[in-house]
C-alpha cells in the first residue's frame, strides 16, 4: 500500500461474521482500493481482542494524520461479539447514521461503528449482517418486491417490499450440515476432504424426485449411513448427497412458506459466497424458480455506503 | 449371588447398545433372577475389550461347572461392535437358533452368541436390537398387525403383520437432540442439567397448535435461540421445548408415512426406556393416537427366549 493509495482511502467497510473477517478500503467514488480477509471470526476471537484483530488487519490503511472511519456489520455486534449492538424491529428500512453504534477504542487512529441487527417478534428471529446486504441490494433496486435468500451457517429467507425488510425466517442448514458431517453417526460415511460437485448435482436430481418427504430430515438422513453399511458408498458422494438433501429441505420449506412467490416473475435474489450460492441456485432452478445472484461483499459495501456518506458528509466525522 | 441362585441360572440375555450394557440372568421358567447394567456401550468399549467387559459384568453368575449360555442383541453386533453379525432382510420373522452367530471367546466358561440385525434395501435402513424387542412383543401377541415405535438415539418406526417385520424407518431424533443441545448455537440457550416435564408438556401443547410446520426442523429451531436473545428464556424450558419440538417432528412425519393407521383401532406399540416412552406417549396422545407401552428389557428377553430354548433344548449347548 503506497502513501498515495493510503491517502485516497475514504472509509473502511467490515463484514465480521461468526467464521470470517473481511475488510475493504474504499475511496470517495465507491471503488474498492484494497481488501483483506481472515478466519478470525466471532467464534474464535475473545471479547477483549477484537480491536487488536481489527487493527492488525487494517493497519496498512491507517492515515498518516487523523482518524479512519470503520463501519462494521455482522456478528461483531452480537452478545458474544465486540460489543452488543441493538436490533431494529421489522418492518425496517435502511440504516441511517444515527442507527450505527459508536465503539470506544484504545486507538486514536480509527473511529469505529457497528451496525445494528434486525429482529422479529413473532415468530422470534434475529439477523446480523444479512440486513446490511439486503439494504445494499435495495440501493441497486429500490423498488424491489420479492424474496431474498442469504445462504450460510444460518440461512435467512426474507420478504422485501416498499424498501423494507418485512419478515424473515432462519434455517440452520449450514450448521446442521457441519454437525451431521463431523459429529453424528453419519460421519463414518461422510468424512471426506473432497467436494464432488457432480455428486451434488446427481443428488439434487434424485431428491427433486422424492420431493414429498423433503422436509423429513429426522427420518431421511439415516439412509445415508444405512446405504453405506449395506452397499458401500464413497464418502465424497455421501457428503454431497447430505448437502443436497439439507439445502433441498431448506428450499422446499421456505418456498412453501413464501408461497405467494409462485405468482410472481421476480427472481429470488441470492446473496452470499459464490461457492454456496451456486449450490442454492442449482436446487432452486430444479424447483422451477428463477434466481439472481449477488456477491456478498458487494452487497455489504453498498449497504454500508449510505451510512458512510452520511457520516462523512455531515462532518459527524472529522478526518 | 448365592451358589443356590447361581445353579438356577439357565441362560443370560444381554442388550448391548451404543450407550448401555444390560444383562439379565434367567431361570428355566423365564424368571429374572438377577440383572446388571453399565454405561459401557459400543461407543466407549474398544473392540478387543468386549469379552472382558462382559465377563466382569456377569462373573458372579458363571456356573461352578460347565458353560453359561449368553445371548446378546444390539450394537454389539455392529461393524464397530464385538464382531459384525449379519443382517436379515425384511420381511423377517423371529430368529431361530441357526440365525444367531457364535462368538469365539477366550473364556471356557461362557458360550456366547450375537443376534443378527435387520436390513431393508429400499429405502436403505438397518436396525440392531430393536428387532429382538419386536419379536418379544410378537411372542406375547402373535397376531398383532400395526405399528411399533421404538424411541431412542435412532428411533425406529416399524410395520408389523403376519408375525413379520415388514418395513421400517429410522429417525435420528435422539442424536439430533444431543447435537443441538451440546454442540450447536442453541447450546447457549438450552444447556441445563434440569429436566422440566412441565415445560415439556407446555411445549407439546404449543407445538400441536403449530402442526403445519412440525417437519420444518431446519427453519423452526433457531426461534429457540432468538426467543432467548430477545426475551430471555430459562435453559431448562428451552431444552424441554427443543425435545418436544423434535419428538413432535418425528411423530408427525412417521404418522404421515404410516398413514393407514388412521383407520385402525390398534394402538401404536411403544417399546423403550420408561422415561423416554412417556414423552412419546404424551406427544402421540396429543396427536389423537392410542398407545400401548412396553418396557424394553421385557421385550428383549422375550425376543431372545425362543432362541435360548431352542439352543438349550436341542442340546446344541452342553452345560
Amino acid at each position: 500500500v503506497t502513501d498515495n493509495l493510503r491517502s485516497d482511502i475514504s472509509w473502511v467497510g467490515v463484514d465480521w461474521g461468526s467464521s470470517n473477517f473481511r475488510a475493504y478500503a474504499l475511496d470517495a467514488e465507491r471503488n474498492i482500493l484494497d481488501s483483506t480477509a481472515t478466519n478470525a471470526g466471532m467464534r474464535v476471537v475473545e471479547q477483549r481482542n477484537y480491536e487488536a484483530v481489527l487493527l492488525q488487519q487494517i493497519q496498512h490503511w491507517l492515515p498518516l494524520h487523523g482518524k479512519l472511519l470503520v463501519l462494521m456489520s455482522g456478528m461483531v455486534g452480537a452478545r458474544q461479539g465486540w460489543q452488543e449492538a441493538s436490533y431494529k424491529a421489522v418492518p425496517c428500512v435502511s440504516f441511517t447514521a444515527s442507527d450505527v453504534m459508536p465503539i470506544e477504542t484504545q486507538s486514536q487512529r480509527i473511529r469505529a461503528f457497528i451496525a445494528p441487527g434486525v429482529s422479529q417478534q413473532n415468530p422470534p428471529d434475529v439477523m446480523r449482517g444479512e440486513e446490511t446486504q439486503i439494504f445494499g441490494w435495495l440501493e441497486q433496486q429500490p423498488d424491489f418486491t420479492g424474496t431474498v435468500c442469504l445462504p450460510g451457517t444460518h440461512s435467512k429467507w426474507v420478504t422485501v417490499s416498499d424498501g423494507e425488510i418485512k419478515q424473515f425466517r432462519t434455517y440452520i442448514t449450514g450448521e446442521m450440515f457441519s454437525l451431521l458431517c463431523e459429529q453424528s453417526v453419519l460421519k463414518h460415511s461422510t468424512q471426506s476432504t473432497e467436494w464432488s460437485r457432480h455428486s451434488f448435482s446427481n443428488a439434487v436430481r434424485e431428491s427433486a424426485l422424492a420431493q414429498h418427504d423433503a422436509a423429513d430430515i429426522l427420518g431421511g438422513l439415516f439412509s445415508t449411513r444405512a446405504a453405506d453399511l449395506l452397499h458401500g458408498v464413497s464418502a465424497s458422494r455421501a457428503k454431497a448427497a447430505l448437502s443436497a438433501r439439507l439445502i433441498h429441505a431448506e428450499c422446499d420449506a421456505a418456498l412453501r412458506l413464501f408461497a405467494s412467490r409462485e405468482e410472481t416473475e421476480t427472481p429470488i435474489v441470492l446473496i452470499g459466497d459464490a461457492a454456496l450460492t451456486e449450490l442454492y441456485e442449482e436446487v432452486l432452478v430444479h424447483a422451477k424458480q428463477q434466481v439472481h445472484s449477488i456477491a456478498a461483499p458487494t452487497a455489504t459495501l453498498l449497504g454500508l455506503q449510505g451510512v458512510a456518506n452520511a457520516i462523512l458528509n455531515k462532518e459527524l466525522f472529522h478526518a
